[in-house]
């Protein structure tokens, strides 16, 4: 009889800042774009810093790489990967799922939450989950919360992205 | 030889503000009372808001619908379901078990773990876990634990709740 | 033909304040001594309390019980078990094991987050996870990130670890 194969547990919490008046004011358009889970956010004011700040797309890719046990997002894309630098949200999770393959992983799902007061997500759910979906190669759900106007995403300062991950040896 | 049938794992924060002094003055006994894990909680201030504000039985019930893809909450009880308005935390569980079993999963367990400063868990956790694995129909425990008096929690603003849930597609 | 036994999962949240300039005053050599992840970090401020205060040695053992329902950390190390007083992290994530498989459940894995500005973790990956390895007996992975500046982690009053982990009822 053989073991059965158990699947390894993943989880990772991503926070970005929303980029401030003076950022915004230094942008193109007067707002510095919003890119979430995969999708450009029109009218919305986006996150700070150099890449795209995706918290949604991040933590799915530090999920799995928890699960693989394969380091996290700085130790796979610092300094090392300048070819990644401003890399899209999109980017950075299929290269993560090629970079768990390669240690020996095959993704089984990925789970994620955000967490802010806005933007309101549901409406682009099915569209998020399905660019996430395909660059993940697997199964990517997404669902939201606010957190009742307490903390740092409750004063908008930032956003919250939570995810677990499941993943299994390749046979 | 058929593939094994891997679970699907989700995740879910769930945060609710305690009411205000003002709230609670307007309240019948000058508290709002305590909902917390299926269970009433005396002599304890309440949780603010429409529903009962159970953020333990809200997070087991997000993360069911996380680990299935079955949207959120906010998605499954918003406007769409008035008769859901002011729902009791177990009857949100229990429904929430239903659409995932609807959608094809069968839920495995669900883990939550309660932040916040109070009111003390431990004594009723066997209490709470019997309630809440009632409602969902498969295996709910609690664990709890405070922020070491930092955010909001820390401050006893609010309580949060985190949970995962397995579930596994149904044969 | 027999049932495949499914995985449990399970979830946890370790906070502790770093600890203040009094603390540290008071401290042999001007600085309460850190313990993060098993490991000792020369040069860093520690974290306040009476044990060592290991955020990710203390979400590791407290995901193993939330999986297996074995209550939590208070439940299981607080008055009842003054042998503990003051444990290392490593030997409460033993501990935890320990009392896990006596309760009927082999640990799959632990994933570990750790949040907060620093110390930078990634120079130490491995080490520490050879140590908590050694420590639970099963795999525990463990990555990093900052909460970019925001919430307490974000503003150095503490760090957090976040941590799932799957067991498997022993056959």
């Amino acid at each position: 009889m053989t073991e059965p194969v158990l699947p390894r547990t993943g989880i990772a919490v991503d926070v970005h800042a929303f980029a401030d008046d003076q950022e915004c004011a230094a942008a193109e358009d007067g707002l510095v774009p919003l890119w979430l889970a995969g999708l450009y956010w029109p009218g919305e004011r986006g996150l700070s810093g150099h890449s795209d700040g995706d918290v949604v797309a991040h933590a799915a890719a530090d999920a799995l790489f928890s699960a693989a046990g394969c380091g996290d997002l700085g130790s796979n894309f610092g300094v090392d990967r300048p070819d990644m630098k401003g890399a899209s949200g999109l980017r950075i999770l299929a290269e993560a799922a090629e970079i768990v393959s390669r240690a020996g992983f095959t993704p089984g799902n990925i789970a994620v939450q955000l967490v802010g007061q806005k933007p309101k997500f549901a409406p682009r759910r099915d569209e998020a989950q399905a660019a996430l979906t395909r660059a993940a190669g697997c199964s990517v759900t997404v669902s939201a919360t606010t957190s009742d106007h307490l903390g740092f995403t409750g004063r908008g300062e930032g956003l919250t992205a939570v995810a677990t991950a499941l993943v299994i040896p390749t046979p």
